[in-house]
């Protein structure tokens, strides 16, 4: 296993360490129980977004958290849930009077310690809501989500509804737009190396020299298929055929694209699936209006790739364009 | 090899297409010869800035063009420098009266080609000054230097001349605060793994299961040594060890430290990395003002990283804060 690292149980607390170091004017770091606030919090009168799941996905969600995308993020160990307990003190943390709402990933451990720090905090007296993402169209079920597993659309999510909060939009007008982002959305993801767990040591799957996972999930569950490796053209054709046709997007739709590395891919070759992505959408008459391209939703040193598209409108897209200011994504501010 | 790509000999020409097709706010490409300029160029009465180099370094030098930083881009074949022609046309599609300054990184290609390119321009009556960038404290020479390589500052030294252009100070201005980035700027990086050339088919190099290179060029070019691989707090002090102490960089100095991903390594990774030179320098009583966390400069998928340190007076703070706007690196704008 080569990593810079240092001892593997301690990686998260280290990464935890570098990030409030680097960031102490956007976000605060807390420690036993591990969660991360934004520097201001909590914001009077804001609807809070709290999220969190395993830890391997940086910059999601610690890196989103601070001006115009989330109060909170609850970092687990890596590939593993975040608990109840710190999800609660850090809904605790950002509540500013508003209500809190929790973005969660459809993983059966997420949304077992949501629903229950939800209910803790509600105990405590604080308005809380969810919305569970579930954009994956590789798998039905898997191994560790009965249905959709929740991937992509989560960054867009936060983004958007991290506006929608900082507009001052009230806690059910929050949640509506989350949930109609997550519907609007759909992604999937394939791999051409695995990842390697730390505290694992080893490979989480084995893949062959000349072999990819279509259909991968972030954690390095098995997708779809396992085939001979293929041009960019030929992934990107598999990958976005797949979501087109989920939704389904049609001729005339305007989207917002994200072509997502999976850790390990370098940014040259993710411009050459956006590429192919554009041609590809060119040739179903669906107009990319906006997009984001680089690792935001990492597995790890996974090399690979995801593709997601949120149909817009003009509500979203106003969103979308909202300043934001946060270590993983800025503009406007 | 597995690469998201087509032909391996085409991987410059798609990822410009992908460049073009996301981006087209924020640059034009042009084709043949290939070079990026900012959508807006030429702006009358801003000195320009026109870097270039090698491909497989994204998002430098094509990912920085864009309203305060880099007014053009020349790419060249992987891992090779462009043609004067490509530089030359770059340098005359910017030029807004205001004199050009072209941003060159140390190797021997790359100098000798915009020297060309700057006489070239000259004779054309553009006023043209270079800088050189030469901060890897690994070699003195090698494989493509004579002298230091280019390396981390380039990417620190685009964004701070770019700003000092954009508040429209004049060519010897600029200049002479590139001069000042560069002198007061110093960088060291390592490899755990080598990188994959596409047209080349195999790696660069080869490196034992539990072996790092200490010191290596963006090229996968040798650097200082070999040897077994290391906690991250070991890999820091020696690349943080070499830079500090080859300025010197003194107690009470303030520094804006860059730590940069080679393409294959992780954002939680570079944290951690952060984290230990963090300390480190708390140790040698210098404190990081600023800082840069990601990968801007890199390798291919090579997996590694590098550190770079620059020197800060209130000039250049100032000019690193102002606003930028550029498919790679934006705030504020």
């Amino acid at each position: 296993m080569k990593k810079l690292i240092n001892n593997p149980e301690n990686v998260v607390v280290e990464e935890l360490q570098g990030i409030a170091a680097a960031h102490p004017d956007l976000v605060k770091v807390h420690f036993d129980p591990n969660y991360i606030v934004r520097a201001d919090a909590p914001v009077k009168g804001k609807v809070a977004l709290v999220s969190g799941g395993g830890s391997g996905h940086e910059p999601m969600h610690g890196g989103f958290v601070g001006m115009g995308m989330l109060d909170a993020a609850a970092p687990g160990a890596v590939f593993t849930s975040p608990t109840p307990d710190q999800m609660l003190e850090a809904t605790k943390a950002v509540n500013g009077g508003a209500g809190v709402l929790h973005i969660v990933k459809n993983y059966t451990g997420d949304v077992m310690n949501f629903e229950m720090a939800a209910e803790l905090a509600r105990g405590e007296g604080i308005e809380v809501e969810s919305v569970v993402t579930n954009d994956d169209v590789a798998v039905k079920d898997s191994l560790y989500t009965a249905g959709r597993r929740g991937v992509g659309i989560t960054v867009i999510l936060e983004k958007i509804a991290g506006a929608a909060a900082e507009a001052k939009h009230s806690l059910a007008e929050v949640k509506a737009i989350a949930e109609k982002v997550n519907g609007q959305g759909r992604s999937m993801g394939m791999a051409l190396t695995s990842c390697t767990v730390p505290h694992a040591g080893k490979p989480t799957f084995e893949l062959g020299e000349d072999e990819m996972e279509i259909g991968i999930g972030i954690h390095g569950e098995p997708g779809r298929t396992r085939m001979k490796i293929a041009p960019a053209h030929d992934i990107v054709e598999m990958l976005a055929t797949a979501v087109v046709d989920d939704l389904p997007y049609k001729s005339g739709d305007e989207v917002l694209a994200f072509v997502n590395g999976m850790g390990g891919t370098p940014l040259i070759e993710l411009y050459i699936v956006y590429n192919e992505l554009n041609n590809f959408l060119k040739g179903r008459g669906i107009k990319i209006a906006r997009n984001l391209i680089g690792s935001y939703i990492t597995s790890l040193e996974m090399a690979g790739c995801s593709i997601t598209l949120l149909k817009l409108d003009d509500q979203l897209t106003k969103l979308w364009d909202a300043p934001v200011k946060t270590p993983g994504l800025r503009w406007g501010a």
